[in-house]
């Protein structure tokens, strides 16, 4: 059985997600600053994975402090917490574990309970993940009819988690319910984490699964071949509008041309109410390589110019539901996200 | 300055497309059967590039002919009319070239003289389709205003045709009006045309080009940096519904939530008066190893399914107008195309 990341006591291990499907290999990282390098190389992605490897990354970088000063650990917590902060800046479950491991370090005076209590939040925060996304798939797995095929995007699945998943997490709740679903996984350019990482979980599982490409899906919308839509979220806004990885926005108002309901899957932890819209969400750029090359293949000429956006914003308009562990937030643009959080 | 086919005299030469962007390779074939290989094989694609080849294809399996006897020159020809009519079954292009060499061969008597007949109408297809070309960019330059920035979908430029191109031949009109023009190129997956053709044919000529993934349209519509969208086509219906490389409707159902002006570049040969609808173009299911593989490299489990329609259709109703070289058709829904066969 396949694992995205595990604590190993003195180390993290991590399947190499860059290397699916082709080959399924594990590192073992024993110094925190290769932890952080993984998330920024995109060793592991997926917004509560990533959030998982950074508290795993930071109790590992306290457990390597050669200090019992309580001052001079604070310090180096800080510049810890600084080096895992500037891996993946889209990421809101990143801010969300770190902010919950720089409390446990403003709240202690002791260093080696510091370092027990992190490396046990560290393994909590897997535990809740996993919770967590049993709990969403139930959540939304009404949704999701006996026939349905539901179109999903990107991996928002076990591999972008503690496991089980966001989206895929639903569509497996509704399995388990015992309904009949297949899958169309859009491949997802220019990371192809659809083609490469979506298929090969589903795969696994046993679940029908068929790869299209990102620009497939309003040709199948309009067949009539796709009854839902549900992806992940890196970011979900106060009044709803949520950014996701880059195409998300297009199969939106695909989703609305065909009227196709398109629901959102997160954690609580991506809302974010101190963002107000949209319009607020920074968008990571990444390097314009992943576009020129895939898996070290040139496709595009030497010299041009490339545009390489990581995510896109859905307005809350285009969005039925955004389904969370705490509730179902139906009709997010009248409601927005407070509600979840009163 | 490169060309995507030429006649020279005793040989046909042709730019190697599988290889483009990475290798800028031309292959001079001597033996007509290469020609005919080189169709197959994809060296050259596009369907009016197609006609082009086949034509000088034809003219030079006429010259290696070594008899001066009317039946069995017929007869020999017909056995090469055979063979190119066997290469991409599918262009209509094709047909309408090889008909073209067929009245030819039968109005003639003189075996030399059928041989030079034949290898001025193969020039004559070239120079035809430029001309075509330039008048069709005429035509649609007006559309296209100074400082825009135009999307495009798949190549339907010099590479698919003898030169110029058709959605590139209105951009390309537009700048030579003295515009400013900036063209945004989607990568066009499977086949990657877009990144690999389209990208490589706008540099060669210094027009400002950006190269994006299919799936990143929407986002950048939405941020208002798209204000044209021109494609070519393969085959237009009756009442206007334009079938195109898949990806083009999604991209129509975008620029209609956007309010950009959706327009069609493509030669009058492309409209297809006996087809009623959209609903009755057949779509061509290709390989699925299109998607599984780009450049050799495997990008998705084995055995997932795939699906991989070449073509999709998109609806009169999201066509701003037409482009031809005979006039433009604004508002096809209403009007469909008939207004240019009267």
């Amino acid at each position: 059985m396949y694992y995205t990341i595990k604590w190993e006591g003195d180390s993290v291990s991590m399947l190499d997600q860059r290397l699916l499907p082709a080959e399924e290999t594990y590192h073992s990282y024993a110094n925190y600053r290769h932890v952080a390098e993984a998330i920024t190389d995109m060793v592991i992605r997926g917004a509560p994975a990533i959030g998982i490897a950074a508290a795993m990354g930071i109790a590992l970088g306290a457990k390597s402090l050669d200090t019992d000063n309580m001052d001079s650990f604070r310090e180096s917590m800080n510049a810890i917490f600084d080096l895992f902060s500037a891996t993946r800046p889209t990421a809101v479950n990143l801010f969300w574990t770190i902010n919950r491991m720089k409390k446990i370090v403003a709240s202690g005076t002791d260093v080696t309970a510091l370092k027990e209590q992190l490396e046990k939040d560290a393994l909590a925060i897997l535990e809740e993940d996993i919770t967590v996304n049993k709990t969403m798939g139930k959540n939304g797995a009404r949704f999701i009819n006996d026939g349905d095929t539901v179109m999903t995007h990107c991996n928002a699945g076990a591999l972008a988690t503690g496991g089980y998943g966001t989206a895929l997490g639903v569509i497996r709740a509704a399995i388990e319910e015992g309904k009949k679903i297949k899958v169309f996984a859009c491949e997802t350019r220019p990371y192809l984490q659809g083609a490469r990482l979506t298929t090969w979980e589903l795969l696994k599982d046993g679940i029908d699964v068929t790869l299209i490409t990102d620009n497939m899906a309003g040709h199948f919308m309009k067949k009539g071949l796709i009854q839902k839509i549900v992806v992940g979220a890196d970011r979900i806004a106060a009044n709803g509008d949520t950014a996701n990885k880059i195409g998300t926005y297009s199969h939106s108002v695909l989703a609305k041309e065909h009227n196709i309901p398109f629901y959102i899957a997160a954690p609580v932890s991506t809302l974010d109410p101190d963002t107000a819209t949209g319009e607020d969400i920074v968008i990571e750029e990444r390097s314009i390589d992943e576009v020129a090359y895939i898996q070290g293949v040139q496709i595009a000429p030497e010299g041009v110019s490339i545009k390489n956006p990581a995510f896109d914003v859905t307005p809350a308009a285009n969005i039925t539901a955004i389904i969370t562990e705490k509730g179902v937030i139906e009709n997010p643009k009248e409601k927005g996200i407070m509600e979840l959080f009163r």
